[in-house]
Parts: C-alpha cells; sequence; structure tokens
C-alpha cells in the first residue's frame, strides 16, 4: 500500500526544503521533538506565547499543537496559533495526548478539534477512542485499548472532523473515513522512551508541510517512524541508548534503508 | 540490611502493576524521569494544571512532588495534588529540590510538608540540613554538606513529620526516626549528570506505589539507583553516555545483578 | 591568536572553583545547558520564579538569560534577575534567540540589552543582524545569514551596548568592536542538535564567572565548544550519539586535547 518511491521522495522533499515546523507542544518532549525534526531535515521552532504565536505561525510551513502538559494560558496560545494556521491553509497536527484520562483534556481536545480543524490528529487508541466515545478511559498518557479496537472510532473521526486520523501501536492505522493504510513498522522497545508518539505528531508536521496529500503524508511518517524505531531497536539494548539511536536513524535514513525494511 | 530478594520482588512487582505515577516535577528533568519511570517498568504521568490535577490523582497509584523549577500556579497544583493524595491515601513522594537556597524554596518546602503530609522525603544532605534547620545554606542546587553530617537532620525530620526521609549521597541514608538503611552502591559520576536525584524521587513514586511499607520501598529504590548507577558508569567515557546506559540498566536490572552488584 | 595555555588554565580554573551559574533559559535546552554546565566543572541552576531570581544571582558567578520560549512572566523574571546581577557585578550572558523572527523576540531582546547590560550577547548571524538592524529576518530560530555577513553587524552591536559580541557559525566569531577573535573548530553535526547554540551560552557563564575578560572568556568558551563538537561528531553517526559524546568530550577535555586539536 506505501510506494517505497514516493515516501523516497517526499524524505528527499522534507531535506531539500528544511520546512519550518512550529511546535506547541509539551515540556517533557520539546526537546525530543525538535532532534526529531533537525534529524530528519526540518526546523523546528518551538514558541507558546500569546504575544508572538500568530506571528511565528506567518512564517512557518506546518502548527503542530500537542497538548501533553496543558494549562490554560497555553490553550490561548494553541487556539490562537491553530486559528492563524487554519486561516493561512498550513496543515495542523493535532496531539491528544492523555485525551480520556480527564475532562479537562478531553474538553480541550474538543475545542481544539472544532476551532483549528486540524488536518491530521495523531493519537494512541485510548486517545482516539476518547474523542468519539466521552465513556472511554486512559491510563495516564498510555493506551489500554489495542489498536486494532479504536480503527472504527478513528474511522468516525475522520468523517466527523475531515481530519485524517492516526492510530499508533504495535500496528498503526491511518485513516480519512476511507481508506485505512497500515504500517506494521516498529518495535516494542519504542513504547519504552517516553513521547515517540510525540515525535510521531511532530515529524507528520514535517511531511504535511510538503506534501498537502494529508492521508499520504501521515503514512509516510509513520513509516519512518516505525523503520528509524526498528532499526534502532536493533541496535539497542535498552531504551537508553534506543532514543538516541533512533535519531541517528531518523538522520541517516535512506531510499536504501526504506527498500530494504518497509513491510508494504 | 537490605533484603536482596525482598528488593528482586518488589522490583517485579512494579514491572507487573506498571503503577501510574502522577508527577508534578521541574522543566530540567521531566523527560529524564519520565523515561526512567517506563525504564524501571512504571508509567509515567506528568501534569500540573490546577484544573486537573486532582483528576489525575484520582487514577494514580502515587504522586511525586519536585520543586526544582517552581514558580506561584505550580505550587498552587502541588498542594491541590498533594492533597488529594493524601485524602486518597497513596503515598506523597516529596523532593525539595533547592530547599536553602533561597527563602521562597525553603517556606514552599514546609508548605508542602505542613499540608500534603508526604510519605518520603529525598533531598540532598544540604537540603534535608535546611528543613529542619533554616540557618542551613544550599549552592543552589548542589549540596555543600555531607550525607553523613544530615543524618541527625534526617533523623529529626523524619520524627517531625512522620516521613521517611532520604538523604543521597555517596552513602544514601534512608530513615524513619528509628531505624536508619545505608546504602552503599553508586558512582561519583551520577553527581556529573543533572536530576539523577530527581530521578531517584521519581522511582521512589514507583516503589512506594507497590510497598506501602514507604521505609523498605525507598531504601529499595536507592538501591536500584546505585546498582544502576554504577554499573552504568563502569561503562561511561563521561556523564553525556552515562544518562543513556542508566536508562538501560534500570530496563535491564535482574534478580542476578541485584544478588551480584548490591553491597548489603 | 587564542593562548592554548591560557585556555587550558581557565578550564582548570573552572573546574577547580565550580561556579554557580545561574540560568533563566528555555524548555528545550535545559537539561542539556545544566548536563553541559556539569560536564564542563560549574554548577548549574534553573531559576525563573520571579519571587526568587534576585536571592539566586545573589549567591551565583553568573547569570545566562536564553529567550527560547519567552513569555511575559519570564521576561519579568529575567530583567528581576538581569538588573540585579549587574548591581551585584556579576556578568550576565544573553542569548538572543529567535531575534528577528516576531516583532516580540526583537522587543524582548532590545529591552534586556538595554536594562540588563550583557556582558556578552551570544547569538546565530541571523539573530546578531536582527539586534542591529530590524529590518533583518531570521527562520524560526535558525539563522538565514552567514556569519561572515554579520561581523560588521556584531562590531557595532559590541560598540553600542559595551557587550562583547560572539557570532556563533562555521567559523565563530567574537569581537569587543575593536578586535575580533576567530574560533575554526566545530563540526557541521552541531547544527543538526538542537541548542548547542544555547549550551554555547551557557558554557560562556562558566568561564566568565571566573575569567573578568569578557572577550577572553568568551573565544575560550567557543574554542572549547568547537574543540569538543568536532571530537563528538567524529565519533557518531548521527546527531543522536552526537549529543552525548559531546558531554563526553567536555567532560574529558584535556590541556593535551586543547593543544593538539585546536585551529589557532
Amino acid at each position: 500500500m506505501i510506494d517505497k518511491k514516493q515516501l523516497t521522495a517526499d524524505l528527499d522533499l522534507v531535506r531539500a526544503k528544511s520546512p519550518l515546523v512550529h511546535n506547541i507542544t509539551n515540556y517533557v518532549v520539546m526537546n525530543n521533538t525538535a532532534n526529531a525534526l533537525l534529524a530528519i531535515g526540518a526546523s523546528p521552532v518551538m514558541a507558546h506565547a500569546v504575544n508572538e504565536v500568530e506571528e511565528m505561525v506567518a512564517i512557518a510551513s506546518s502548527l503542530v499543537i500537542n497538548i501533553g502538559t496543558l494549562s490554560d494560558q497555553w490553550i490561548k496560545a494553541m487556539l490562537l496559533a491553530g486559528n492563524a494556521a487554519h486561516k493561512k491553509g498550513i496543515p495542523v497536527i493535532f496531539d491528544p495526548v492523555g485525551a480520556g484520562a480527564t475532562a479537562y483534556r478531553t474538553k480541550t481536545c474538543l475545542q481544539i478539534i472544532d476551532e483549528c480543524k486540524p488536518s491530521i490528529i495523531r493519537g494512541n487508541a485510548s486517545e482516539i477512542m476518547a474523542l468519539v466515545n466521552s465513556q472511554s478511559q486512559t491510563k495516564g498518557v498510555d493506551s489500554i485499548a489495542t489498536s486494532d479496537s479504536a480503527v472504527d472510532a478513528a474511522k468516525l473521526l475522520a468523517t466527523k472532523t475531515a481530519a485524517v486520523v492516526v492510530i499508533s501501536g504495535p500496528v498503526d492505522y491511518i485513516t480519512d473515513g476511507n481508506r485505512i493504510a497500515e504500517v506494521k513498522n516498529g518495535s516494542v522497545m519504542m513504547t519504552k522512551v517516553t513521547g515517540l508518539g510525540c515525535t510521531a505528531t511532530a515529524i507528520t508536521g514535517a511531511f504535511a508541510a510538503i506534501n498537502s496529500n494529508y492521508f499520504v503524508a501521515a503514512t509516510h511518517s509513520m513509516a519512518i517512524m516505525g523503520i528509524a524505531g526498528q532499526l534502532a531497536a536493533a541496535k539497542s539494548e535498552g531504551p537508553g541508548t534506543m532514543q538516541l539511536y533512533f535519531l541517528d536513524q531518523l538522520y541517516k535514513m535512506s531510499g536504501k534503508e526504506i527498500e530494504k525494511h518497509l513491510i508494504a
């Protein structure tokens, strides 16, 4: 289902254009996601002041919103930036971290989706289910549902919001409400490193900046994450070294590696 | 003094139960402590909004409060969460980072101890002394006192607050006011990595979540930290690689390694 | 131009005195800059509450201000701390991250320079040019100008502000308005790790704390950064491992390595 040549071409384009990806994200992963964006060839900027987010959006090629460590002042900035991005016509990629864990998170997610009209929403199974079914529960920020079980919720969410919806998990599912793509690459070791989900969302910001077919852009991002993750895990003795090898792999990723390792 | 079999059993229990540890901690170490908790087998969540901390406490098995980069809004959240945790009966583990360095820090520490009634307090020698003797001084967030010199202060603090008190240092001391346990594992290289003290506090959150004997839980945490630290240091050329090998070691820690390396 | 013996002597002095460097910096790099300061032998503290920054400055040997993820409350703390540092007579080292990217950033930079009178200002070429010419543009936080092209702007800024001005780039330029020093060490891989510019600023805080000749202190800092960067890059397969080897190299840096590798 994934065209290896097209994936390689998109990766080359990220590196050639080095799009400016504006991130309003959480404290835990800021460093990692900035480094992942640099490693893949994009240009990250982190800025969250209400005084400047609209101006930053004006020079950015995509906007990543991640509510991992949300608070009222940050939500204000997310909404301002998201509105500006939507008006400007650049993609908004949204990560509903911990949706379902608290009412505050779920409510904020629904407001961001409603007001900022994200082009792509990426979460784990629990989070995606919580956005569709308010009875659904999340264990903090970790999923307790399987990604398979969330596929129907993802399709429903995609249809309702006109966003491409991505469920990360052992198999990643990407849907626009009609089509479903699957990415089978990856490693269970990725769940032992904090914020690789957030990193997937950030990387999606890079690919969506250079390919306006967001279904394809999201699928390509998950494929690159999966390949880098499994190659890094193969070299690692644990989640510590895994983190660094993962960034190295993003940096070194080549058409040859995609050709060889993508499970398609 | 430390029972190797019981330590291994507790480690297995952390991995089996994967307790949700709610952290309200500082910006510097958030990523590291989340990763350390994942590596040891727990499930970390970082959340600090006053709008949601009580609800997050409601689904958590322990609460870690760390004032490393405190400000008024965060203190408000710490007190709310700490009160909720105390009422719910889950352990509060408190890290008084930089107590004694500024009046604001010392005052905040005393308020948190008074209102949230932590089950375990972990700091370096200077910090523990500052909580007992307001004349005591700290050099920023690094200790200028030896851990030995703080033992009397720790005992006094434990008696006054009914908390288990832990002093990190070349030798770690753990006391409930009567008993004193010592952990002699570790490496001086651990002082060259920022936030390994904070990581010890977070790991203590995992062990206290599965063992309500907080004296034992705190001792086990420091033992695991010490063993992982010395094994990581032995492989490292400096504090950079040390960080990652440390996470790998937490992840790989086995009964066999505990048996072999614990200085008991 | 750089005296290798004097550089080694300054490095030894940082390690011997372990100066307390107070950082008010951005969320993205806090962990890295704290670790870099520890690795080089200094003692970092991160504190940003308006309630305590003046008291923290009172025990610090230098103050690093970095606006990477600025917001109004943080600016207030930066100005308070900067004023206190200026009055106390300890060096203020200023990093104008993203100056030129938004009006908010440029305006804040000019206010901090005006009120806190930094001893050293370090930025990339775009940032330094934006501080002199308000028409100049920055791509987020990455430079679009070459460091050579910014030398005139740096000299002008140094003359106007009485600060030593540092431009980071393939060649680093350090000027007090009259003299210009060049540091040719380094590696292009350094641009693939987020925040190594911020790290340079933090390291400058350590050297300025032990050498009040700020032109020399800034030059020494950039030389150490460059040598550590190129040695780390030589060992690395990508920007992930690069980060850690870089910290290891700071930690291991010796007079012998300086003698051998400094391009002078």
